[in-house]
């Protein structure tokens, strides 16, 4: 059993689950994991298939096992909570600080054999194997808390594992993007309410990030500028939709945000993606992190819904151009009142914002923590 | 008071409302259209502003004004309902067929002076008229009512207003793009559940038809072929995905869908837009459009919530290369579940799907009408 030494004395064991995933603990406190998965073993399901819808050119996954998978169990079945006796869950350990675990109904599966998405498909391309890795991120074992509810030191556990997985999934040679994020609240269609994310190893640059991509690298063409560098000097210069600031993050509503409440955060020195961070800018992402998702909860006094993504750039390609940034998007614009992604913005993809962003900052900057 | 003739024995009747607003009255009988707005005046809102997203370009809208607008009003106070004594709507008259109305919160407005928006912004694109138009198309005068259940003569009225909203709009010099598109279902964010649909008019091309014009394009170049052309023979040679095909038209589940059911529905012989459809095109589109709804109702016996949206070619580009087609998506995946889109696909536009396209395709087949 091998334990991994990372930053901010955080070790990592691997073991093994009873269908062959991997288990990986993440541990401040030199934790052993020795539990064993005593559930029966079962078959991993087959990998899906990538079809390339033709009007766009944009891959879309077929993983057709998935139907059946589980929905919002109450507490007592919640299958991340830690296993105890009578009750085995994905997590064999009786307790746990961070676990990233291989997802047990995965979209994107590791491919069989030597495998790459051809880069520029056309009407022509053959569907090909659903390629990547898709996996799970407890960030606590305690199931009422929620990300804003983490300490500071659990923040820093959660970043490191994230910067892990980055690093190593980056060493896989079918990966081209990996995006950990976090869906939250059953109003984005949340199917465990344990705090967890989730990470997706792509095989192929996901529509959303190729067009950023492409306008990153005109721009840099351009202006001899990093975008993401222009923006941040802009919501600065500005100073509107800024929320927060310390000395090496940012966290301001975008010039342009397609939703009623949506956040960005961003070091102020930019980088690649969240290996390349550094010391300084890992211990001070915490503070600024839980600061504005508790603002984001205080807007209504309730319970946002939101997604959290982390942008990084691609792992093989616009290193130069792209720059890490953590998107957290959430649909409620009133109390009993939901955004809903309708005709304009899911058929043509043309976004109508009911808030202006600066309202959405005042708003945000005006919660008392 | 003008009335215009146009095609299948329609007449078309225009009226001022309170507040300047155009009223179109869409008759089949020859009726009289004389009702005034008896409501009094009011200002419409001022236009909103449009900022390019500096990551991908891409144009969103700001009309923050629409926040405050009515929300799933009773029965009884519907607006969308004729006129009667004591309760004044939206539509002056105590009877209609079909009637498209300018919106009263609409995201896009007719700009004051001359307008185009630039071609190619970038990040240093000022913010610039939220320029376009938002209309409302009343299917029929019954709340109970649904596009499924009108009749053939009914559906062929919708076409028939469809399509001269479609003409008319793209005389206005600003105006770039006309999508009709319909939400139906609270679980899409339907606001009146009156039945009724909508005609987006853009000043831009929305992000998604850009990209369906720039790949339709780049396989006309290619292949000397128009991609709809080949997709459809595709479909037909296929089949597994065909749901149903009368004389002039197909309708199937594309091979790359991206909801639990998507339904696409086009014209055999291809035309640029609804105002380029012939006679007999527009007069065999009700009874496929009819029995596909019911289908979609029927796969799980409920109330199916759906987009319906036209792509057409746009106004003044890529008539040569993008072709008309209805485009029917439903996010329910189960009788008491619905398909979110979720991190990877909110965040990172990577779709992923649960079922098939010819599983769904079957079931869509299998329904008794």
């Amino acid at each position: 059993m091998a334990v991994k030494k990372l930053g901010a004395g955080v070790t990592r064991t691997d073991r093994t689950l009873m269908d062959g995933r991997t288990i990986r603990y993440y541990d401040t406190k030199g934790q052993v994991r020795e539990a064993v998965d005593e559930r029966p073993a079962e078959e991993q399901p087959l990998i899906g298939e990538m079809r390339l819808d033709p009007l766009n050119n944009e891959w879309v996954v077929i993983a057709a096992h998935r139907q059946g998978r589980i929905f919002l169990p109450p507490k007592e079945l919640n299958p991340l909570a830690p296993s105890r006796p009578g009750f085995l869950t994905e997590i064999p350990e009786s307790d746990y600080e961070v676990v990233v675990f291989d997802n047990r109904s995965p979209s994107l599966r590791p491919p069989e054999s030597q495998f790459l998405a051809p880069e520029n498909p056309d009407f022509s391309a053959p569907a090909i194997p659903a390629a990547g890795k898709c996996e799970v991120v407890c960030y606590t074992s305690d199931y009422d808390s929620s990300f804003k509810d983490l300490s500071h030191h659990q923040i820093r556990t959660v970043l490191e594992a994230w910067r892990d997985r980055t690093a190593e999934l980056s060493t896989l040679p079918f990966i081209q993007h990996i995006a950990p994020f976090e869906n939250r609240g059953e109003e984005v269609g949340v199917t465990l309410n344990h705090p967890h994310g989730q990470i997706y190893a792509y095989s192929y640059l996901p529509p959303k990030t190729a067009r950023m991509l492409e306008v990153a690298q005109a721009h840099l063409k351009n202006t001899g500028r990093v975008l993401l560098d222009d923006i941040i000097a802009r919501e600065i210069s500005e100073g509107s939709r800024v929320i927060v600031k310390n000395q090496h993050w940012i966290a301001y509503v975008p010039y342009a945000s397609r939703y009623p409440f949506e956040i960005h955060i961003a070091p102020l020195n930019g980088v690649a993606d969240l290996v390349a961070l550094n010391e300084e800018q890992c211990n001070s992402f915490a503070p600024i992190a839980k600061e504005v998702l508790q603002r984001l909860d205080g807007v209504f006094g309730v319970t946002m819904p939101y997604i959290a993504s982390w942008h990084q750039a691609p792992v093989r390609t616009g290193r130069e151009a792209l720059r890490l940034h953590w998107q957290i998007q959430s649909i409620r614009r009133a109390p009993g009142k939901l955004k809903y992604l309708a005709g304009s913005e899911s058929a043509f993809g043309a976004f109508m914002m009911d808030l202006k962003p600066e309202q959405s900052a005042q708003q945000l900057r005006d919660v008392s923590l």
